[in-house]
């Protein structure tokens, strides 16, 4: 068995390069390769340019076994990987790959679309690489070995590369290397900072084995603790791991939420779903984001009833009962009026919980008492309703970050104190 | 003048390496850079590993005149990038800045929590660097120039590192270089793909000069065309691309929506605007994402009213109306109900337009003769109801994603036929 597998991720194009486009596919791949073993290295993007993209691939090679690279498989000018890869591994011909071809007929049929010349090409790959035939698009993958150094082109389209990786480069993966085991567990924190985690965990922090790695993520009001190993012996690494999560978990104990790497919705869907109560949302500022997070999480339903979206203050009245004098005379953005949206939307939506937003995400909106970043938060059962005023700053994506990420923790707290 | 500018950016932490968070801040600076007519040439995340990360500085200086780094400045043990850039650049001693300092001392105060000595040491920096004051945190921002190439260190924070870039290290560049003009202009596309468009613009890309680049930016049921090209003479750049834009839309008049990047409910929003019209939505499987995706946008308020989140179906009949024989008859997923549930947007919440959207999103809730994807779109005014059936993949964040822009898209052809 190898002790250390690494990869490298290398992505081709210039969308990232002038940031058109995040790279989500990057973090996906390494979560999927850490899940099998595989260390990703480093993770390089680099631009449609043939002497980068060569550099890239020799850099590469000097620091991984495994090299993937997705984009640039595109039928258009500006897609040169295929071309790239023909002379960085001395390819002598191009061969047509007939189950790929099929592919491509298919789905041009379906969509009743002419076949195109370029789309034949797509079909084309390099005498030397073992094709990875991909169902769902018309960019096939490919699988080049270079002295047991293994590079993997993938499509840049995040379906089509997904559904290539889980199928097929994974499984050939596993089949070729005897790989070691990597674990990972974190704990996730609210509403306390880094350094404060940090001196409360210092004595158990100094006795980790220098086989296990303790890293700090903090993100908006949330900080987890992530602990990572990697050996052969995974009851015993687990064992250790599990150890050391119970003595941070001890000596924190108001402040960790879990110990899985689980977002808090999820941890909010679960507690929920197991004691059989029902959430609806009142959201005016957040506009929907409460219920998108939500709602991203399979099997939602069972616990999110749904809600009202209350961007205008008619429909705060319409939908929650919210009272127009009390609108005029407090404003939206007012403990009075969360307060009233809370409770119209347990009362009309009918359910256990419910929470409510109402705030200035801005840029616009401020008022002399109430610059941009007031946000007020409602959280309520029917037995209680609890409500914070939070000042956040003054850009418009991070206002609606944090006022999701402070509602969802109000919430979190009433459901511990009223649930087991 | 310098004819090309060319920056690197390198995150350092294990956190995008094990794909537990995507890295959003390497795409925003490269829009903040692209902007200052500096290029990005490679994007590099590597791991917390001093001869890792002395690796990818030397490696970063033979391709760039400055490097932004990010990341790894906390007051936790994993972070140690202060320390390995104290190492690359030969500093002598540590030097405690006091502008930081002061700022770190009024953030503990603010939150009434204990200064620790790990929050002290947040404010030594090496003796041979310029400090960027960070006023959001207690991670200041270091300056380095090594012989004219320039390395700035910049905390992992996305708000700090934004506030820093803005209001300091961009100023600063322009301060000390004179940078050329990058264009970049886009035409957003919809509803047809890479290839159809690649045909049909083909003779006008082999008319484009070498200096002007052309990429195809697809994603989910979108197809974005950039074109990019640098150089000194602003006002004559402009002028070219211009030309191409036209000669470009010409040649699809069908397919374009508009030219420059500018996701498609922004253009919706603009076009409403214009027209003073208002939206309202009626989310079943998208849960809020359509709203999400609205509100992300100051100003909308003026456009969307609001609307409801129907995940349940007595949601659905509460809040649209929808009746609950045409819910046990046709089931939620189905033309009859998204046909009801627009109407009833319209009427509840005294909209002129309404969207609707209703499907399973999966992974659980398929029927013998709804597979998972299956997603039904209704779009409608007080005139004109258009009902679309879509049948997606079996992937959850897929479904929702192509569910919203399917939607979008819908919404704004109606628009686009019943509007000027």
């Amino acid at each position: 068995m190898q002790d250390k597998m690494l990869a490298e991720i290398i992505t081709i194009g210039d969308e990232i390069l002038i940031g058109q486009i995040v790279d989500t596919n990057s973090a996906w791949l390494a979560v999927e390769l850490n899940k099998a073993g595989i260390n990703v290295k480093q993770i390089t993007s680099v631009s449609d340019d043939e002497t980068h993209i060569l550099q890239a691939f020799a850099d590469a090679e000097t620091r991984a076994e495994i090299i993937i690279v997705t984009g640039g498989l595109g039928p258009t000018k500006d897609d040169i990987t295929k071309k790239t890869m023909y002379k960085y591994f001395g390819a002598t011909s191009w061969k047509t790959d007939e189950a790929s071809l099929k592919i491509i007929e298919q789905i041009f049929a379906k969509y009743n679309a002419p076949l195109l010349p370029s789309n034949f090409q797509q079909a084309a790959i390099p005498n030397n690489c073992e094709v990875l035939v991909n169902n769902l698009g018309t960019a096939p993958g490919m699988w080049f070995n270079k002295n047991g150094k293994i590079f993997v082109s993938l499509p840049g389209v995040p379906y089509e590369m997904m559904n290539l990786v889980e199928n097929t480069v994974i499984p050939k993966i596993i089949n070729q290397f005897e790989l070691p085991f990597i674990i990972h567990r974190t704990i996730l924190t609210a509403g306390v900072g880094e350094s404060f985690l940090a001196e409360k965990i210092e004595h158990i922090e100094n006795q980790l084995p220098s086989h296990i790695k303790l890293a700090y993520l903090p993100r908006l009001g949330q900080v987890r603790l992530r602990l990572s190993s990697m050996g052969t012996n995974q009851a015993q690494l687990q064992a250790e791991i599990n150890n050391f999560v119970i003595k941070i978990t001890n000596a924190i104990p108001n402040n960790w939420i879990a110990t899985e790497d689980i977002p808090l919705e999820k941890v909010i869907l679960d507690l929920m779903a197991k004691n059989n109560l029902t959430l609806s949302v009142a959201e005016s500022c957040t506009g929907g984001a409460i219920s998108q997070i939500i709602t991203q999480h399979a099997g939602c339903s069972k616990v999110f009833m749904g809600g009202g979206i209350v961007y205008s203050n008619a429909l705060k009245t319409k939908l929650l009962d919210v009272s127009p004098e009390i609108l005029a005379k407090f404003g939206a953005v007012s403990e009075q009026t969360v307060t009233q949206m809370v409770a119209g939307a347990l009362t009309n939506f009918k359910t256990d919980y419910a929470i409510a937003v109402s705030g200035i995400a801005g840029p616009d909106g401020a008022q002399p008492d109430k610059p941009v970043g007031t946000v007020w938060v409602a959280v309520a059962n029917a037995q209680k309703t609890v409500t914070q005023k939070f000042t956040f700053g003054t850009k418009r994506p991070q206002n609606i970050e944090r006022s999701v990420i402070n509602a969802l923790n109000l919430l979190y707290q009433l459901l511990k104190n009223s649930t087991n």
